[in-house]
């Protein structure tokens, strides 16, 4: 039978499959050991405030610190409780006796999960960000690696402009950057201590909710206890967050994918990173890019339902913001697998040189350059722009590529085109064009690198 | 070590990482059975097209049959393999040795795998469907209990005009059989057999691909092996009908939420169904009904996960879509506990006639018909509504409703009015006049009721 | 200033800014045509019924018809109105003096706005399923026009077995199938009156709804009048079959994409139906398939906004519902011109035969079918399995395709192989094996193009 | 026809059917001052660097100012352009002949529109963070003027203690200040200037993009130019940020539209800022906070539009990602009529201070103060807890409240009671106690009021 925490004023016991609907103890046990600190910080509390002696505390303390190591060794079955408050109360009064009822006073389970929600989010988003970094040094490590390497830069998928892998690289860089950012302001708002507020209205009694909060290392203390027990905007800023960082990695893993085509073949992924098919024996997928892009749904789909939820609903709080834990674990999970997968992914991915050699030489790649070089030449942008156009066309119907073109044929097209044209559009020539700041230029980009890496080292 | 049935071609081991990430046995068990009940129905038409012989066919069934036995018994640890597939096979090997290997002939994971997600989908729409059909049945018996009870109509949440509350109850039914009508048409395309496309392009092996359907209850087979492996459309679609059930049984939930309100007080839940808080004596709330409204997030998160997972995959199978798994059955689980508690807690409220008769009388819920009987007098609608509305403003002003108003002030208003009119204000006179089809008049309530029962029959 | 059809009871004016925020004039009035449409056919009901005499229906049809006119052309600036509804009753009044007052005579907002939006959505499928259908044939026409040409089959984007290309376009014929089932189901929903429920409770007027349903090509009339003004399922349907649909198309759309980078080389675009860059002269862009995927975000869009602002509503009509339109008639657009996009440019991509054919070559396509021999050679498929993938292991040290290994080198891995092996491994042998019932066989193939065309000419 | 910036290798007109598919213009014309804005910086820099002449730069200007005028006038009709950026060019071009082709110079669409949306984020965000300040006022002027007034705070919409009504308000203010500052964030990551990025590879030419930056306003410039084009986070966080916002209105016009029911009865609004139906004459319709509520669905809407979009795109620019802007721009408009809404609605609101103590003084909102009382006393929490649970119960039977039970009745539950518990017992006694920080006594409601009126000067 389940076991309450409430009950006087009811005269028949809960239906078994109200129990069963209701309980949250099947995931919120996952937050015990918030709990339990929250429950001690609390008592401390009381007791330098004297409303509990320094006797009971102590046996309290002792009670809980047992309790703990017990539910570290999974020796609680859940199964009896409604939830992990109620399981720690009642374990508290099997071990204390009556005392053990003592210590919700002053407190509500309204205050107390949103303390132990906010304690969890807290470790989450240092968990997530400690591996954005490791993502981001994994980004820094491949492309001074592949420092080397130019690779057609897409634009529609089609060859645009030759870039340095590096380049590319550090691109997402700079996305995880910002999640880093995003999620740094996420903790700050979920860094703020709620207990105080009891069930909606504060305690009636004379708590030091500074001194909770110094405890349990919060920066502040929640200002309206009506807000205090209701918003669950900090889950949301997270699971928004995890969305966008999984958005970013949906895109690295689609262009890993692409990359690893045969068709493509700008990248080999390790045997011990790839899985192969229960029917076709040739079979070596790049499983892992996949699999974190199809988890972005994921992502979206908690994001989704916890906004749902909250939609509408009256202060303060309501039984429907139980379901915020849910979703909330998973997506903490969900983003922390995906990033422990890239991380090592990119350690696990070689480029073939020869495959990004050949593509940037072929799909007129230079042709922006030669419009420019038309420009400095004396074009306005828009005509050199529609000369070179019709030069790509011209080529394109001889199976060449402009740089293939004789000069003759190319001052038919623009009489201003000299012999330098030729050194003009070589890649490299094209990147060193574009050190300027933000460009693919080398000398730039090997900027962006020692930048990258100072700012990984804080 | 994780099991796998492929590697061939593979240098290196998997990564325990990798086999972390990308193993789904830990939720895909679930489908043991329907792998299994799936094998088999593959394997006696292996046997009949003679690709394997008869011994070894019933060498294999045994096998399966103890599989299944020990499965149900939890006997066989999960953690040492990738899916259930390579799980099934795995343990039939070790039964039978090499001849295991045989069951994979002409299959392959991907159109196992959409076997037996149909499989499942199956079964949760029989199970959602015989639900939705108790909580309709709920409905119509909570709505003859209570006939006699008339009630406030509501548009936005104001007072509107009377209506049985037997009629607002039957409005619930119509959602419900909408419900029930598009489960049965999702259940129509889940209803076809996957089996024999193999990877994406159809087996070499001369399979009787109807006998597998015949043996599964299959109404036909598909007809494109690409589309068979890589169509989710109706899981989408089950996880839409949930979407649309739970927004029904959300408008329900947030109807039994305000009418238990102390303000509104039409509606009494039982204490067993009902629980307290754990700092508040008096509280008895209504978290039943909150929670089934909460839990409509989770359906939505749910069809827009999986959708973004689908989004922009090229053909065929790919690894995000192992994703719509845990999806699908968390969406089944919650539609199914959701049913239960709605079709549970409508047997367990109770209407307090006092307070809806009150409610009733108040309000000038009859103002309609007062302008619908100036209509009768000669009077256009419009006319006759500006009109009721000054009364109705002149009423307010002195805190009366329009029965209250004596013949001559509403003679001051229009002089078509008689004596008449009084009657004609009665609530149960606004019922009477509307014994239209689809009104809220008795007469047409009953027949309503009594088409409902019927319809709960087949 | 705002004309209103209602005020009789208000003392104030109401505020500019409450009607800016309130009038749905600014989309409704896309509605117009249903909406007169639905009047006349309540005002023949009326009259037929002796509510109204034949005179004045006759006035006020004529009133009607002219103001059908009118906003056909324009005439009638919306801004002064609040809704659609409201701009014809007041254009009535101007025409035909009070008599227009009658119009609304056993009707609400309510239930006429359910009119028009099922009259809306009604068209709306229509010419969706005709759009779907003439894409259905597109894709026909190009298998059949390209019956010859054998493609790689894709799993993971890693090639996997040989296809007919018009298999691989069938796949899209049978997802586009079961979307036009879907709307057709939708419609059928979608196709029962509810006029005659007036606000909420059903009219007071002897009104016979079945005419009404007769006049205005309705299969059935509404069953609980309550359920009838605030049921939004049919458009949230509409909503999911569409994003269903562009969750197809975008998966074709990607594959074109994909399709027509250098890489893969295997589609041209005309130039007609391609875009450039304003700076890179060489671009040509597969916008239209890229803007086709883009816009499936606008479908999932859509459809979470109306399942979040119907979900917890309480009966019968609250404001919220008039967010339904604008998602509706932007989903109803994006569905049209995707549709008609993707038809046209089927109509335009040709396919690069000798891109095709030398991509099968390539890759190990035939390993399955190697795996396949040697199971009729009397191995387990497992065995088999293993084995292949060894070979292929051998073969990519090598840097060969399975037929380029020598016949002895075969017999090292697998004793059983013989000389007829390599004509097994040819491309067209592998499509010949696999003439099973929904295979890529070119006779099953042809098959299901016939069967296409069957059900394309009903 | 559409007049196109590029199409020099294009042989094929544009078909009609694809310009109308993917012209922009008809939603990209509301950015024309930030791109006329943006290509004047573009301009003086180009001009500073002696990439474009003085001369030059001086009548280009001139001709972008009169451009300006024009299209603020309306004077430019849209039709035949592709986007707002091909009508400022080509319009450009028409005055100052072929010279107006160098605007284009070291430019590229991709990341001029990459400005002008971050321009137009910029702005979006100071209306409505304005806004919100001023609904922030509007609450703390509410909560003044009602300083008084006690109400029952709510759990579950169950009465659960007496608070403040001011201190109900300022939860609204809390949520709002959290709104701030995330907008607040999001402008901080908006502000950082991409031109100079070109099409992907950063710009051949000699740009100045810090004083480009200076020019604008912007803080910094971006650091990669693939990320720089294709990042569109900063519209992510918009969406999600308004999202939020929204959800927070949907929870204040949920209560709005509950207190304005005639059963709650708290609230009543102006007539002015109410609406009536228009078939019941009597009717008084919330429509404002229900028409807020209901366009949470929209934020959300687009939200996972966006998010959908760009999901697993490739690097760098693709046109799936035009479609940002119509998401943005409705977003953008949404929240400020809602916020412009709100604001004013709070100051067309009532309080019915009867109806607010008559609600305060049913439903045993002081139990948990007995229990504390008890605590005091010396019994534990829990004891007290269900003791007054038991308490509740018998006053319940005897259709009592706390306050009714004589001392003696009270002794028989607890011995420790006195006669002082009546004056405990007392709402404004339940609020003197929770001048804890947070709390609902009126000393520290006073103070939070005092803190928000010095943070709303800033």
């Amino acid at each position: 039978m389940t076991q309450k925490i409430w009950g006087g004023r009811f005269r028949e016991e809960t239906d078994a499959l109200v129990n069963r609907f209701n309980a949250s103890i099947a995931f919120d046990h996952r937050l015990y050991a918030y709990d339990i600190e929250g429950s001690m910080a609390h008592l401390r509390m009381l007791a330098k405030q004297g409303i509990i002696t320094a006797e009971e505390t102590s046996k309290i303390l002792t009670a809980l610190e047992e309790i703990k190591v017990e539910l570290d060794r999974n020796e609680i079955p859940l199964d009896d409780y409604e939830d992990i408050h109620g399981l720690v109360e009642t374990a508290l009064i099997k071990k204390v006796g009556e005392l053990g009822g003592k210590l919700h006073t002053g407190r509500s389970r309204n205050d107390q999960v949103a303390l132990d929600v906010r304690l969890f989010v807290r470790d989450a988003i240092g968990a997530v960000t400690d591996l954005i970094r490791d993502t981001q040094s994994a980004l820094v490590t491949l492309a001074e690696k592949n420092f080397e390497l130019i690779m057609p830069g897409y634009t529609h998928l089609q060859r645009a402009q030759p870039v340095l892998l590096a380049h590319h690289l550090l691109a997402y860089y700079e996305m995880l950057k910002r999640d880093r950012e995003r999620f740094q302001e996420n903790f700050k708002r979920t860094n703020t201590m709620p207990l105080g507020s009891a069930a909606l209205a504060g305690s009636t009694f004379d708590l030091d909710r500074d001194m909770v909060a110094r405890e349990l290392g919060f920066d502040s203390i929640t200002d309206n206890s009506m807000d205090a027990v209701s918003d669950r905007d900090f889950v949301l800023e997270f699971l928004f967050n995890v969305s966008v960082l999984m958005m970013h990695l949906s895109r690295l893993s689609e262009e890993l994918v692409i990359w690893s085509s045969r068709e493509f073949g700008f990248v080999t992924i390790s045997d011990a990173f790839s899985t192969g098919s229960s029917i076709m024996p040739q079979k070596k997928n790049p499983d892992l890019p996949e699999l974190i892009r199809g988890k972005t749904g994921r992502a979206y789909g908690h994001l989704i339902s916890l906004l749902t939820t909250m939609k509408g609903l009256p202060l303060t709080y309501n039984k429907d913001m139980q379901e915020d834990k849910e979703a909330l674990f998973d997506t903490a999970d969900t983003a922390l697998i995906c990033l422990e997968v890239m991380c090592r992914l990119l350690q696990e991915i070689s480029f073939n040189a020869e495959a990004l050699k050949a593509a940037t030489g072929i799909g007129f790649l230079a042709a922006t350059d030669l419009a420019d070089y038309l420009v400095r030449k004396g074009m306005t942008f828009r005509e050199a722009h529609d000369i070179v156009g019709k030069m790509v066309l011209a080529a394109t119907d001889q199976g060449k590529e402009l740089h293939d073109l004789t000069l003759d044929i190319m001052k038919g097209f623009a009489s201003e085109i000299d012999e330098d044209v030729y050194e003009w559009l070589e890649p490299s020539a094209c990147l060193e064009k574009r050190n300027i700041p933000g460009g693919t230029g080398p000398e730039i980009v090997q900027k962006s690198l020692n930048k990258a890496k100072e700012e990984l080292k804080n």
